[in-house]
């Protein structure tokens, strides 16, 4: 196997490592833990329907906000994730996100820009849309 | 400059003239030369809410589907975008959209995944959202 399939494979395996961190710590209601995922960056961008909310602060306040307890927060899975090395330092992924609660199971879709920090891979930039959309 | 700035900037510049040649093609009608900004290929993957459309036929088709008369297409506008070159072979764009009709103003933000072919620089993926998501 030439070296960059490896390498490939390698960003491949730890993306979805970071994914599974962040589902993983989603699901023990600790948000700082799923936040990890993200650069701490002020220059990160996390799109939602119309809006753009920038830097990993803002963002963290956001989720905090629109997930105040754990009933809200529900149970976290990712389902059809797809990477795509595509350098050295940047991959994309992408997939399906499902929340499931006493009430409602949200879910959408996510893209995802995540570059290789000294700390891991890291995202950087998070589009997601829900089924309403 | 270092070249590699000045390769930047002439990517940024080739990305924003695909947009207006898109945005131009929309207006007067040619979903045909609309589809012309994205590879002609049957990877591409077109997001929108929690659906997923592959390849360039079928984002076409759901095109011609959705807007099938002049006055559902109305007027295509982008804003706020921003290109981010991320290899001599891949940029990331991202930006707002809005359509201008009669009875609405639909409007969202995308996330376009860009490589550069022999034909240049197209989309291959694309994640939309909308102000209702």
């Amino acid at each position: 196997m030439p070296d960059s399939q490896k390498n490939n494979d390698q960003t491949v395996a730890d993306v979805r490592s970071v994914l599974e961190a962040q589902a993983a710590a989603w699901n023990r209601g600790d948000i700082e833990g799923f936040m990890n995922g993200y650069e701490r960056s002020d220059d990160i961008t996390f799109i939602s329907g119309d809006t753009v909310t920038r830097g990993w602060q803002t963002v963290t306040d956001r989720y905090k906000r629109n997930y105040d307890t754990r009933e809200k927060m529900g149970t976290l899975a990712f389902s059809e994730l797809d990477v795509k090395p595509i350098s050295s330092f940047y991959a994309v992924g992408s997939g399906r996100f499902q929340l499931t609660r006493a009430n409602d199971n949200p879910r959408g879709r996510f893209t995802l820009l995540l570059r290789r920090t000294a700390q891991g891979w890291r995202i950087v930039h998070d589009h997601t849309s829900s089924a309403s959309s």
